[in-house]
């Protein structure tokens, strides 16, 4: 049985945009890995509870379970060693952590506040009603006002991004001339507001910008087939 | 010949502060390469203008000479495969590029906000002047003005440490279970901060203190045999 990955989305299917669940698809990408989407809802917690976990990714190999986008990552390279490493090394596992981590506290926390409020219209009604209380609880206040002024906040995210964009000047991926898990994780960031938001994160100059564009054309381009959000 | 270091110091030729030479002493204290520092001023130029530079750390080990701290610590891995690995690996080697690039943006720069001022009291007449006169130009004020209000800038420097905090809560070097160049990258500029400034830049219960304390006993303690700052 062909390995099957819960990918969250909205009302249209296609259109999976969870950071976290664009690091295990790159993963299994990657890893040249058949796979099959199942495109799974906020509030779909019961197909997912026996890996006991309310989020997404969940990914299922045979009879195996497991969830957590880093998880998912460790359990891929490990179970498949034979195919091409996602870190390179125990080195490349151990600091790929420190990627994580950057991108789980900065990075995604930063896009966040940026693009939270274009969520809720690619979302069913009991989808959408979930996620804005919750996320409203989480950033103790309307989602709008979350995002209010974004584009004047956009040269300053920008600079936050100086240590990914000084790695990347000097090379096409972080992991060097090929990408890797440590590209995979900080895409995902890009790529989830690539697909709910119209406003553009990267100046078209940015090194990053075509760092993105790579990735995205990456594995025959799956990434780039996933809509953009419509940008007017 | 015994491989030679060009660092930094002060008056004090033992005060090694640069964190950019601490990064150089510890990759050949993890390698076990015997060396000899050569301690160097601000304003003693010449003493390295062979290496094509007018900033140390500047490495000479028989007839090659070598300087910036990321080039000599893969000089180092290249030139002694046989011994520890620095990187652990080409994914290792990589993400570490990432791991300086947010110490050099993000790490060392607010350390520097917060301990510049403390600098010219460790430097002979010459050195104070140049680096009094260089530095104010870079932030363009008196030094003594970079750090007012520095107690109360703490708790932001060390929410920004948090992708280093959270990587460091699950193992105990970045690395893994022994350390390697990601953490001696990181570990540096605490080590700077902790021989030129009495601030204490770590709480004691950060687990950030604890790593910092592993790395200064690392190699028979030859950080903490360094003296630390007059805490008062």
């Amino acid at each position: 049985m062909a390995i099957r990955l819960h990918e969250l989305c909205g009302s249209d299917p296609a259109r999976v945009f969870s950071p976290y669940c664009w690091r295990a698809r790159m993963a299994l990408l990657h890893k040249g890995l058949p796979h099959e989407s199942l495109p799974w809802r906020f509030t779909e917690k019961a197909a997912i509870a026996d890996a006991g976990t309310d989020k997404v990714p969940v990914l299922r190999d045979g009879a195996r379970v497991v969830h957590d986008s880093w998880a998912i990552l460790e359990d891929l390279e490990d179970r498949y060693p034979g195919r091409a490493s996602l870190f390179g090394g125990e080195g490349g596992r151990a600091l790929a952590r420190f990627v994580a981590q950057w991108a789980d506290m900065v990075l995604n926390p930063a896009i966040a506040a940026l693009i939270v409020s274009d969520i809720p219209a690619l979302l069913d009604a009991e989808d959408r009603e979930y996620f804005v209380r919750t996320r409203e609880a989480r950033f103790g206040k309307p989602l709008a006002e979350v995002t209010a002024g974004r584009e004047a906040r956009l040269e300053g995210f920008r600079a936050a991004l100086l240590p990914l964009r000084r790695t990347l000047s000097e090379r096409p991926f972080l992991h060097g001339a090929t990408p890797g898990a440590g590209d995979y994780i900080a895409f995902s960031g890009f790529q989830w507001a690539r697909v709910v938001s119209p406003l553009p994160l990267l100046a078209p100059e940015d090194v990053l910008h075509a760092w993105r564009g790579r990735l995205l054309d990456a594995f025959g381009g799956v990434a780039r087939a996933v809509p953009a959000a419509d940008r007017g």
